[in-house]
C-alpha cells in the first residue's frame, strides 16, 4: 500500500488529479494536507511515500511554492506528471439572487483564471483572497447570501452550494499540471521528460551557453521558467524540462555538462509524459 | 502636474516607491486604486498620466498580474524603474500575547517572504491569505487579540498595531522593483535597459536561436522570465530585460531581428536602470 499526500480538503482539484494518477494503477492509501510545503515535506521525512502537487497552471503560470520546495528544501524526485482540465464555477447558496452578490471570494489562482469575468459580470463586487477554495465554499455556505465563491462542482456538493454559472474561466484552455514526488523517480518508458533546475554563472551569455549544450546534442526543451535565486535581486535560478530520460546517452553526456557548467545544479527527475501534456517545444 | 496611480491602500509598498519615485523630481498627484488591473487601466484610459506598479520580488519571483497586463491588454510602456527594499513584521494589537496567537494574516506574497519564520515561530496557527497587508492589519485591529498581521511600519502606524517582531522577512536581500508605467518611455542617459516581451516559434530550439541574436550583438541579458501564453498549456512567452536603450544602434538592429523571428512581439520600453537595481546577467 503506497501512501500518497495531496492538498486538502477534499473536493479540490487536487483530489482530481491524485483520483486520475490512481486509476494508472497500484494500490494507494491517501491522506490529505493542508498546504505544498506541508505535503512535500510528509514524503521527506517518510511520513508519506509519494505526494502529489501542482506545479503549473496554463493560465496562471508556475506554482512557486512546489518550484522553490523542490530547488532548495528537499531532495525528492519527481516520478509522474498528471494534467487535468480546470473547469471554475460560481457557487452561491440555494436562491441567491445573482444581482444581490457584492462578495466573491476565492483562492488567488481561481480568482485569477476568471478576472474577465469577474470583471465584466461584478465589477463593484468585494473580491477576497482566501486561503482554499474549499475554505471560499465553506464560508459562502455560512454566509448572508450576499457572497459567491468560485471553485469546482466538487465543492458545491461538498458544502451544499449550488452553480450559479458553469465554466467560467476566461480560457478553456485552462489545464493544471500535477508532478508526483517521492524519494526515487521513474524507470525509461521511451516517452519521457527530464527535469532539472540550475543557476547560471554570473557573467553575461550565460544561459545562452547552456541552452548552446542542448542544441549540442539536439536535445527539445519543452519548457524553461525562472525562479529568483532569493539571495539577490536579478539572480535567478532556471527550471527545465528536456525531451527524453536520464538513461539515454544523449541526455546523460548533456546533463553531466550542464552540471560542469552551471554554479548550482540539481536533477529533478526523468519520468512518462502525460498524455495530456502536449508537445513542443522552446 | 502629473496624475500618478498606485496600490492603495495607504501604508503599503507601493506608496514607498512612489514616494522615492517622486523625489527624483516632477510635480506630481497621486491616486490609490484597489488593483494593479485598475490603475493600469487607469492609464490606458488617459484617467491617470503614470501608475506605478509591482513587477518583480526578489523572493517572490514576477508579480503575475502586472506582466499580464503589459504583455496582454494594454499598449503602455515602462518609462522608469524604482528598486525598494522590503521589511516585514509581525504586528499585533497592543498588549498582545505572542502565545495566544492562533491565526495569522497577509497578502500571499508577505506570507511567502516569511514562511522559514512562520514555520519556525506559529507552525501551530492558521495562516489565512487576505487580499492586502492592509486589510490584514485592519482585520487584526478589529479583532480578538489572538490574531497577528504581516506588514509594513506603516501599515502598524495606520491601523494602530504595535510591531511585536521586525524584519522577520526570510532573507534580508527582499527587494520589490517597481516600475512606472505611461504612454510613452524615456529618453536615453547612457544607463538604461530596455524590455521586451515576444513568444518563439513553435518548434525546438527557438528560443535558443533568440538568445543567439543577443549574443551576436554581445547585448547583455540581465532577465528572462517566462509567462503562459494561455491558450495552450506548454506554450509560453518571454519577458526580457535587456542592457542598453532602443536609441542604441546594437539594440535596434537586435530588437528588428527578433521582430522578424517571434511570432508575438512587444516592445515594452526603453528606461534608466535604478540605482539599486544591480548589475549582472544571465
Amino acid at each position: 500500500m503506497t501512501k500518497i499526500g495531496f492538498l486538502g480538503p477534499k473536493g479540490t482539484f487536487s483530489q482530481e488529479a491524485m483520483e486520475e494518477y490512481i486509476r494508472q494503477g497500484g494500490c494507494f492509501s491517501p491522506a490529505d494536507y493542508n498546504t505544498i510545503p506541508d505535503i512535500i515535506i510528509a514524503v521527506d521525512s517518510g511520513e508519506m511515500d509519494e505526494a502529489i502537487v501542482p506545479i503549473e497552471n496554463s493560465l496562471e503560470g508556475a506554482v512557486n511554492a512546489t518550484m522553490d520546495m523542490l530547488a532548495f528544501d528537499v531532495g525528492l524526485f519527481i516520478k509522474a506528471e498528471v494534467v487535468i482540465p480546470v473547469r471554475q464555477n460560481l457557487l452561491v447558496k440555494k436562491g441567491t439572487n445573482l444581482a444581490d452578490i457584492t462578495q466573491i471570494l476565492s483562492h488567488s489562482q481561481p480568482l485569477g483564471q476568471c478576472r474577465k469575468y469577474l470583471n465584466a459580470n461584478f465589477p463593484d463586487a468585494c473580491v477576497r483572497t482566501v486561503y482554499s477554495t474549499a475554505g471560499a465554499a465553506e464560508e459562502v455556505a455560512n454566509g448572508s447570501g450576499r457572497m459567491a465563491a468560485i471553485g469546482s462542482i466538487t465543492a458545491a456538493r461538498v458544502y451544499g452550494l449550488e452553480a450559479a454559472a458553469t465554466n467560467i474561466q476566461d480560457e478553456d484552455s485552462n489545464f493544471t499540471r500535477f508532478v508526483v514526488v517521492s524519494k526515487s523517480d521513474a524507470q525509461r518508458t521511451g516517452r519521457d521528460k527530464t527535469s532539472v533546475v540550475f543557476s547560471t554563472e554570473d557573467k553575461p551569455g550565460s544561459l545562452y551557453r547552456i541552452l548552446d549544450i542542448f542544441n549540442l546534442w539536439d536535445i527539445n526543451m519543452e519548457r524553461i521558467e525562472s525562479r529568483p535565486a532569493k539571495n539577490q535581486l536579478g539572480k535567478y535560478i532556471f527550471f527545465v524540462d528536456i525531451e527524453g530520460h536520464r538513461d539515454d546517452p544523449d541526455i546523460r553526456d548533456a546533463l553531466t555538462m550542464i552540471k560542469r557548467k552551471t554554479s548550482f545544479y540539481k536533477f529533478l527527475g526523468s519520468y512518462p509524459k502525460h498524455v495530456n501534456a502536449g508537445a513542443g517545444g522552446v
